[in-house]
């Protein structure tokens, strides 16, 4: 089904389930006749010119090249000193935006059935800036580093997708009352960029509260914006409404380039037993889709995704069933046939 | 009921529902011949001989004078360099853990009905520190401070605590993946400290991985150690699950001192109108009394109240119900009164 002329997406298909889930996602794609080529690259880290070990030179230049990629899960090495590669692929292309959908998905029952939020994290500073020193022995500081420059941007990038994706609300998450300094900037950045969002609905809440709330009437939230730490907390904790990380995806959004990303473990326990569940990577990929403005191949690999899950007759071990990772691709794929 | 050899207890009612519900707990105490006596003060800021603002002398002394006490919701002035009064006063007495039990309470309907849980926050630092400066023109650092003191003074503090009150289990919460040295300093900490009690289990677990889990299946965690603003969040949250800042108690532990409050807001808009729920002031006024070791008090006050809850008769309007402030006390003291 590929072309000469058919866009190149590097396929990152990472470590412990990640290649098994990747097929899945190939398979699915192929079905669809998605026009796309994937561009397969390893990035476990290689020993560099310098001495130093990184991710290899050619997994960066397929990224580079094709502006968009796909990624499973990655081990982070063991051991002081190696950085979680996943963080590492987000620096190494300035990816600013953490953009994390959640919805309550029909046929996989949780507490929650109303759940439909998505959260916007700044992905590049905060708590995850990476500067930390031994002040005197047994005494530590990290700093949490906010920048009015990655604060408006990411603010930006918040209220241009809630308009893009009709959302209604914007709400900041922000502990300003306590980091009146660092958040009391991001915060205001992201007031002035409200402004330019008149038709937008615009909130701000503490952390706490928004946890606390969250768990209480998810319904009350639509958009949430906020620094980097607070968007791994909370994000998280949305996806635990819905089901857990094995059914979220996740997009990495930056100026020259994506990512696209399942944001669960390796899960080596399961690994190459063909029980893992792709749909946190599936899900990613129908975000990569829309990016590039194939709707309608999107549309269709969702709703086969989503109805087989509604139909319950196939799902994997993580969601309550007893099929393969296999079994469950197939069921998708031959609803996109059926539907040809 | 008071005579003079009675344990004096600083009283810090509050603002907005704080007097209300102060006097809650007063009458509930009097019903159950509490034999403690109240010394109440006001902690509003006044201008202190230096000039600056700050809490009054009188405050001051009396909690150094009795080293406990017990505090209503409490505003934080509007304006630039006004810090929360809540945590002057944790700083103010050195209130090193923060101690929050969260439990499914029966005849409040959640969609959880299997919260036992008790975070242990560290109070003094991390996040906290209140150490920020502007780099330059729009860029902005936080220091987290993490101190090998402060952390095996916390994990010390948790272990105890289970092992007092017959916790099974304690798990630390910690982003060291992240922050390598200072929530590694703390981790370490805690698991030098763990090692003294090979009969309480331990677990190191992600925050983002812990809020995930906590509303997934919170029967899964029973005590939680970790530095100061996950300890903010988690309770926050965890709150949530039994039903809210409203229903949950909370202490302040020091060295020297203790200091036991509710943590919901002032909620101004239903202050003096007899409308507030007593029932987290008076859950903490019960954690203070076992405290000061007035065991069958607590337990009485504490079965009247969870009673009157369960038998769902005199709700105030938060929990569904219709009754007055003083018609939710009135039904406890009736209660405590019967069982004398
Ligand atoms: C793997 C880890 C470094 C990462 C993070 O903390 O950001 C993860 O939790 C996430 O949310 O993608
Ligand atoms: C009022 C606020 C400063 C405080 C905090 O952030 O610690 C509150 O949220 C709490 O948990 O007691």
């Amino acid at each position: 089904p590929y072309s000469c002329g058919d866009k190149k997406v590097t396929l990152i298909p990472g470590d412990g389930i990640g290649p098994e889930i990747s097929a899945a996602v190939q398979k699915i794609f192929t079905a669809a006749e998605v026009p796309i080529e994937w561009d397969v690259v390893d990035v476990t880290p290689v020993r560099r010119p310098d001495g130093k070990f990184g991710i290899p030179q050619a997994a960066i230049d397929s990224v580079n090249t094709n502006k968009i990629g796909l990624k499973g899960p990655l081990m982070t090495p063991v051991g002081k000193g190696h950085q979680s590669l996943n963080l590492a692929l987000r620096k190494e292309f300035n990816l600013y935006a953490n953009v994390r959908p959640c919805r309550s998905l029909a046929g996989y029952k949780t507490l929650y059935d109303n759940v439909d939020v998505v959260t916007i994290r700044e992905n590049t500073e905060g708590e995850y800036s990476g500067i930390e020193h031994e002040v005197v022995d047994g005494v530590v500081q990290s700093i949490k580093l906010i920048t009015a420059k990655a604060s408006t941007r990411i603010a930006k990038y918040a209220f241009k997708y809630a308009q893009n994706n009709n959302r209604k609300k914007v709400t900041v998450v922000h502990k300003a009352n306590i980091m009146r300094m660092s958040d009391g900037l991001f915060l205001r950045c992201v007031r002035d960029v409200a402004q330019d969002y008149p038709k937008i609905q615009f909130d701000e809440r503490y952390l706490d509260t928004v946890c606390l709330s969250m768990a209480n009437s998810p319904e009350k939230f639509d958009v949430l914006v906020m620094p980097n730490l607070y968007g791994d907390i909370l994000s998280d904790l949305c996806a635990g409404l819905v089901g857990g990380l094995g059914l979220t995806p996740s997009a990495n959004m930056g100026q020259n380039g994506a990512l696209f990303e399942s944001v669960h473990g390796t899960a080596p326990d399961i690994a190459g037993k063909d029980l893992a569940n792709p749909t946190a990577l599936l899900l990613s990929a129908v975000m990569m889709l829309r990016h590039l403005n194939l709707l309608s191949h999107a549309n269709i690999i969702e709703r086969a995704a989503l109805d087989t899950i509604k139909e319950g007759q196939h799902l994997t071990g993580d969601l309550g069933g007893q099929a393969k990772c296999s079994e469950f691709t197939d069921a998708i794929c031959v609803k996109i046939l059926a539907g040809r």
